[in-house]
């Protein structure tokens, strides 16, 4: 039976493309959701074998609806992790250039992301959100040709675009951090990460520097801590803290056990192999 | 003359609501901007006194514009904190009741936040996006009489409509911080918090502990801990630190100079008043 991989679509999507350039597909059938969170209910409730979803971004941070449903949502592991450069190309029929273009449509993150290329090269264009960047180069394609769109190379080819221009984010050194989550722990590489969520007790201050001291005394590095509400009242949170290393090597271990016996809880979220900075 | 106070946009807005609750208007004159990064922009710039923006919800978390802002592109300081409850309000033309709705208006963070109830109350209504809970409002009063949006009771009562239910956010203890930005330091009052961002030597791991033992060793409470990227690459961070006390303090002044001596650069965002948690 083939492998149910849920994604963040419609077809056209970063996720998509992070996806297809890490997974050869034979043997697995794709299904497209329209949110982070339906992709990863769909994998809670076996309606899915595994999910992609964007978990961070270079320049935007955190992907926070990822962090809290894989928080307080979901009973999930992170098998893998796929880092893919994210390059916003404008798209538009065959034929045009930057003087025709009369409206452009974007989701918002992409027309934040490409601010400063906009105001010298399209001021005083109106700019229409979509609910994605693949949704709004359908949509430009439907919608007259001088009507432009931020999107990815495969939305440009899917739709019958074409690149007016590329790489026309702000920040050169743009990437996202895809994860694949699921159910089977990842087995150990040498070359691992592990995720967890601590929860501390909320009127005991400088818990988050006794967890940090749990890892730093065992040589652990953190490679991303991030607070996150717990949703109960303002300055209340847990911590997604990221670290180098295996839950089956000693050191890592070890930290959960003293972390257990210190903090409220703390939720594995699984070890898996660490990607290329590509 | 009147104090500018540059606010986002445009009436009837959330931020709105928090700066009428707080500030007495008599020889202020608002100005609406469009987006956080405006309003900040236009007091970095001078053409506004003060601003006023969100920077936390007790839900969603910081807002990273703001912190963004704040951090790389202005050298303002935090004059004030307002924490203000969110409400939501199911808004429609007087007369209407649910299972006249035909189509909801809503910003996505409202819709996202009202998500639960949607699915009871109004399952398969189709959901349309606006750029503010203001817009979306604005927006239902034009459009006709089955149309509804979600905002706040200011915004109901500016377009002339009226509230179909209240308080139809998923969880009800829902915060938000805002803060108000200009170029004066706020005395000390002797109930103050105190914003840095911290930017640590990126090959150093054990920065953050490094930081947070400054602050523990002095009994500095801190209260917010938001690590955000800088932009440069995945996995390069500085930290946004709010704490109790004000920089005149001695802990506080000393915990600073410590810290220059070991981090790439502290930037200091203020002390002000701390606000009641209403």
């Amino acid at each position: 039976m083939a492998i149910r991989i849920g994604y963040l679509g419609p077809q056209g999507t970063f996720t998509e493309e992070a996806l297809l350039s890490a997974i050869p597909l034979e043997g697995k059938e794709l299904v497209s959701y329209s949110t982070e969170q339906e992709v990863i209910y769909a994998v809670e409730r076996k309606e899915a074998d595994k999910g992609i979803v964007p978990i961070e971004n270079s320049i935007e941070g955190s992907v926070n609806v990822t962090l809290d449903m894989l928080t307080f949502e979901a009973s999930l592991l992170i098998e893998r992790e796929i880092i893919t450069p994210i390059r916003h190309y404008l798209i538009s029929s065959p034929g045009m250039s930057l003087k025709d273009v009369s409206l452009l449509i974007s989701h918002p993150q992409a027309t934040a992301q490409c601010r400063g290329y906009l105001a010298g090269n399209l001021p005083n264009i109106p700019v229409v959100a979509a609910n994605s960047t693949a949704e709004a180069v359908k949509r430009a394609a439907e919608e007259g040709r001088t009507v432009a769109a931020i999107g990815t190379r495969l939305a440009a080819e899917l739709n019958g675009l074409v690149i007016l221009d590329s790489d026309i984010q702000d920040f050169k050194d743009n990437k996202t951090r895809f994860v694949i989550v699921g159910r089977e722990a990842a087995p150990r590489t040498g070359n691992d990460k592990t995720s967890m969520v601590c929860f501390i007790y909320e009127d005991r201050p400088g818990s988050l520097l006794q967890i940090l001291q749990e890892f730093a005394y065992r040589y652990i590095n953190l490679t991303k801590i991030q607070s996150r509400p717990t949703k109960k009242a303002l300055g209340d949170y847990c911590f997604w803290i990221d670290m180098e290393g295996h839950l089956e090597d000693e050191a890592i271990a070890s930290a959960i056990k003293c972390l257990r016996c210190k903090l409220r809880d703390v939720k594995v979220l699984g070890s898996y192999p660490k990607a290329d900075k590509t």
